[in-house]
This record gives C-alpha cells, sequence and structure tokens, in this order.
C-alpha cells in the first residue's frame, strides 16, 4: 500500500507510491508517447481496465465495460492511492506517516483516441463536464474524503502516460497544503473585508484589462497577475459559488465553450503544447452530507476555477530551492497573443 | 526591468523576466542541446560573456576575460534579476509588485565542456567549492540581499540551456517563501526543545539507518523519509553550521568528495539523469556585517545542507493542484540502489 508521508522540518506531505514502484531503469525520458502501445482505453479493450465506475453513452440494456459509451470512468490501474483500508496514522520517531488511503478515478472523456478537447463539440464537452460533476458530488459523499481533485495532463511533458485523451480524479482524506492555504487565505480576507477574494481579483482584473482574455454572461478568462508559468489561465465562474459540482446547466454550457475555447488559444498561439489542467474546488463541506463538519471551507469566501497551465519552461534548481517562480512571458504580453487567436469552429 | 510580482490570494512571489522575454513559438521542446551550438562558456569566448566577476587558476599578472582559467566567475547574460534600481514596492489596486532587483551570476566551474562533475578531481571540485563560498560571502555582505541561493541545473531536463558545466548564484532582496518557511519550522523547533531539527533528524536517520547512503567523518548522505522525487539526496555537514560560506578547510576537502561521490552514485544507478542541486543556507544575518538585522536567521536553528533532486520524473496535474508530491520509488529502495555502487575513482 502507498503511504503518505511528512517532512520533518515543513508542512509538507509526499505519496511514496508503491504501486507504481519503478526500478532505477524504467524511467522514461523520450518527449513522445511511445509508437503502436496498446491502448488500454479504446473501445473494445473494456477488459484490459479495472471495471468502470461509471460510463455514459451506451444504448440502454448494454452490458457494463463493453463498447458504445461516449464517457467511460474507471479506477486507475495503478492508483496512487487505494481505497482499501484506513489512514492508521504513526509516529516513527520523528516522522509521521499515514496509509496511502484514497480514490484514484481515470475519466475516458471521449472513445476516440485522436480526439482533442481543444476541438470538441459543445455537446462532447457537456459529457465530459458530466462526468466531472457527476464522480466529483460521488466522492464528496464519501465520508473518508476532505478534497477532491479533477486534473488532466495532456502530453508527455505534463505528465501523461498514455495518449488516449483522459481526465483523473483524486479524492483525499486530507485536505493539501496548497488548498489548505488558499482556503485560509480567502477566509481570512473575507473575515477582514466582508467580501470574496476572487471577486475582488476578478473585479481589478476586469477594471485594469489587460489580463483579460475572454469575459462573458457566465465566466472570465485570466492570464494571471502573478502567472507563474507563460500563458497559464484562469477561467472564474461569474456567479459565486465554492463548489465546481454545483454548476448550474446554463454554466455548464457555458463552460463547455469557454474551456475548448481557452485550450483552442493556447493551441493556436503555442502549436499544440503539452498543459496541465486543474479543477480548484473548495475542501469537502459539512452543507453536503452533515458529515464532515470538521473540514476547512466556508461557502461564502472560496470560488471555484480551473487552472491551465501550458508546460513551456522547465522547473528548475532556482524555482525547488525558492519556491519562487520565474516567467520569461508577462502575462499582459501572453493575453495580447491569446486574444488575437480566431478561436470559433 | 524583470518584476516581482505577488499572488494575490496566496504568500507566493514570481518573477515576471522580461530580459529573457519569448514569443509563442521561441519555446525549446527538445530534450537534448542543441548540437553544434555556439559556446560562450569555452576558454577564448571570454569576450563573448559579460565581463568576469572572478576568476581563478590564471597565472599571476594574467588579464581578466582571458583564457587559462580553472573556474569563472560572470554574470548572467539573460537575467531574471539585475544589480541596479531600487526595489520600489507597489500595489497595483489589490496586487503587490517590486521591481526585479537582485543578483544573478554564472559559475563556470571547469574550462573542459565535456568536464562532468560526477567524475571530478578532488583538486578541482575543491576549486568550485571555493568559488561557492567566496561569490556567496560577497553577495551576503550586500546590504541589499537577504538570501543567497546557489544551485546547478545539469542536463535538459533540469532546465539547463547551456551544455558547458557551471552553476549558478541568485542573490534575493526578500527571503524566498520556501526558506522563509524552513527556518521559521526550524526556530519555532529550536524554541519548544532547544534542539536543532536537523540534527535531530540526522540522529533520527543515523539510529534507523535504511536512508543513509554514507556517514563519514565529515557528512551524512541521505535518501530522506519524506523524498519528494525518486534518488532523491541530501547531504548534512556533521558540524553545526547554519553558513555554508563558512566552510572549514577540513570540510571543503570532506565535501569536495562527498558531493563528487554522491553524484556518481546516481550517475552509475540512474545512467547520468538530469539533476537538480541547490545548496540551503540560512538567510543573511547580522552577525555577518551588523547590517542585516531584520532578517529572520538565527544560527543556532538552522543547518545548511545540499539538495540533489534527480529529474526521473514529470510535474503533473495532481501535484501543481495540491503540493502534494508523488514518489514512485522509496526511499529505503533508492538508498539500496545507490548504496551498493562502488563509487572510488
Amino acid at each position: 500500500m502507498s503511504e503518505f508521508r511528512k517532512d520533518p522540518i515543513i508542512d509538507r506531505w509526499v505519496i511514496i507510491a508503491t504501486e507504481r514502484s519503478r526500478r532505477p531503469n524504467d524511467f522514461q525520458t523520450e518527449n513522445q508517447f511511445p509508437a503502436g502501445n496498446f491502448n488500454p482505453f479504446a473501445p473494445g479493450n473494456e477488459d484490459r481496465t479495472p471495471p468502470e465506475i461509471a460510463a455514459w453513452g451506451r444504448p440502454e440494456g448494454s452490458p457494463p465495460d463493453s463498447p458504445g459509451w461516449q464517457v467511460r470512468v474507471v479506477p486507475n490501474k495503478f492508483p496512487v492511492l487505494t481505497r482499501e483500508g484506513e489512514l492508521d496514522p504513526q509516529g516513527l520517531g520523528m516522522f509521521d506517516q499515514m496509509n496511502g488511503v484514497g480514490a484514484h478515478e481515470v475519466i475516458i472523456e471521449n472513445p476516440d483516441a485522436t480526439w482533442d478537447m481543444a476541438d470538441a463539440s459543445q455537446e462532447e464537452m457537456i459529457a465530459v463536464l458530466n462526468a466531472y460533476t457527476e464522480r466529483m458530488t460521488a466522492l464528496q459523499n464519501d465520508p473518508r474524503f476532505q478534497y477532491v481533485l479533477i486534473f488532466r495532463n495532456a502530453g508527455v511533458a505534463a505528465g501523461a502516460t498514455l495518449a488516449h485523451p483522459h481526465s483523473q480524479i483524486i479524492a483525499l482524506p486530507i485536505t493539501p497544503r496548497q488548498a489548505q492555504e488558499k482556503v485560509v487565505a480567502a477566509r481570512d480576507y473575507f473575515e477582514r473585508k466582508k467580501r470574496c477574494v476572487f471577486a475582488d481579483v476578478i473585479r481589478q482584473e476586469l477594471a485594469m484589462g489587460d489580463r483579460v482574455v475572454e469575459d462573458s454572461e457566465h465566466f472570465v478568462v485570466l492570464s494571471p497577475f502573478a502567472a507563474r508559468f507563460p500563458f497559464e489561465l484562469q477561467i472564474y465562474p461569474k456567479r459565486h459559488n465554492h463548489d465546481f459540482s454545483q454548476l448550474e446547466p446554463e454554466e455548464r454550457t457555458a463552460l463547455a465553450q469557454v474551456l475548448t475555447r481557452s485550450l483552442r488559444r493556447i493551441k493556436k498561439t503555442l502549436g499544440d503544447p503539452a498543459y496541465n489542467l486543474m479543477v480548484h474546488t473548495a475542501p469537502v463541506s459539512g452543507t453536503l452530507t452533515g458529515r464532515h463538519e470538521k473540514s476547512v471551507h466556508a461557502a461564502e469566501d472560496f470560488l471555484w476555477h480551473i487552472d491551465i497551465l501550458p508546460r513551456l519552461t522547465k522547473i528548475a534548481g532556482f524555482e525547488w530551492g525558492t519556491g519562487f517562480y520565474i516567467n520569461p512571458v508577462s502575462p499582459e504580453e501572453a493575453t495580447k497573443f491569446l486574444k488575437e487567436q480566431d478561436v470559433e469552429n
């Protein structure tokens, strides 16, 4: 079983993922997916993944783990965390350790291995968003989990190991350091000012204008003021809502368009780079199930959002040594390039 | 001029490095250095770098910026920070910004472009360490700087853009978040227990034994308990000392051997992977110059150390989204592989 381990000096956890254990000569250093490899996510190969958790789009009455699906969710075959067992936190001398309990699922976004989210139809994209919100809700309702993250690694440089388009969802028994830090900062801000800090950022960005890539009825797309990466994007909803899984129908339709358009801007500007996409939502709150009352979240001070990080620069010693990021493209410059693309289908 | 910008929500600074400004199609995505490129660090090309700051090994009376050096230090031609000007902190609405003032130097470690630190002679390595400590001391004495980081990016995957062996040194006007966090945690620990947390970690690791790669008179090499990366190494001195630049002569000789040996272990185990190396030292303290009294550092609670991070895994959406790292190789397993290498020259 995997283990959570805490750094003995600072508040940083790592996952020692023994399910993916590798020997010294097993590390892939290529920049491309190996050609001709078996694709376990292709229709017809359903028996080569663990049994499915959910699927959408099959004719009624079809058996599970058979072709005909539009979106399919399966457990990760090499999970970094496993659903069985107890956390069982232990001290090893001055060190802290817990069992690697959690959920790790794969959302296969389309039956077509060559499908590109940047060129998705609205219908295809809504199907993906439906899978996102349904799985997020299901995992939020599991009383063992405090935090649910949806993320998408596209391209080898972004950490993807399979080319077939997919996202991943991980549910954690503890709120990770970064989410915690954001939530605590947002709560402090709210307590001082009685305003949501995210709403203030959006207002400020809309007033200044030079980092606004897109502004529409339901969403704002920004290249953030302190962007860590060149051409980084953030998508914020206009309606205050801490929980991504509570998307309203018209927001879902709008987000399908905004997300595809944003990815198309990046693709057209940068020639299809690798990227990471993350859906940031509040830690699980007592309001959903009544069972998680110890959690940190307050609905009024957090706004869900999506980060898209094109992977154009390498993280080097300076970043590892300081926690500072060096971004060679100002977000104002990035905005100009991204805005000028023709992104209508 | 570059800018420091602070994230409006969490305490994270980025450097918008306009000196390195790049257009969308300027991003290198290859995994290897371009062959046949001009090498500005080679002897004979001294006029293609900015005028040198220091050099060692030339016959006495030789002019600067001429061949014959063993180690040479020059300003970075594309610095992320520049020495001129004032910080001039400003608020832009709710955003925080400062000018990118700092120092950014390159330490050219050897005249031979094919020299490998993993195979260095003791004499060559001592020459590099002398350059490290001399430049660190000089920058620590500049009253504008609070923090000095020495780091080495080896290989394209680690962020190196030139193959010729070199390290970099950056001096910052603010103590970066990560150093601050370590220093604060170490001080809290010291105040509670009257012991250095690093010394306790070393004692614990020596007692447990299964993550000790090497233990000699002056240094301990560990694969740390909560390693973020496969085959990550930490080198700690046995003598308590917060400031790397205060190395004693016998420690310098021992470190030359330990460092080369550690890199050779990684090279032999993993086949010459890219890596980042960082020298962590305490923020600048009032004890050196009497001029930096507002700095956070206390000498008794911090221990300088070196991190070596082989770059075998990709940082993906989960890490960016949570701040958790996934390490597929346990440090105990890594220790076994690294220990068994024959690393004597």
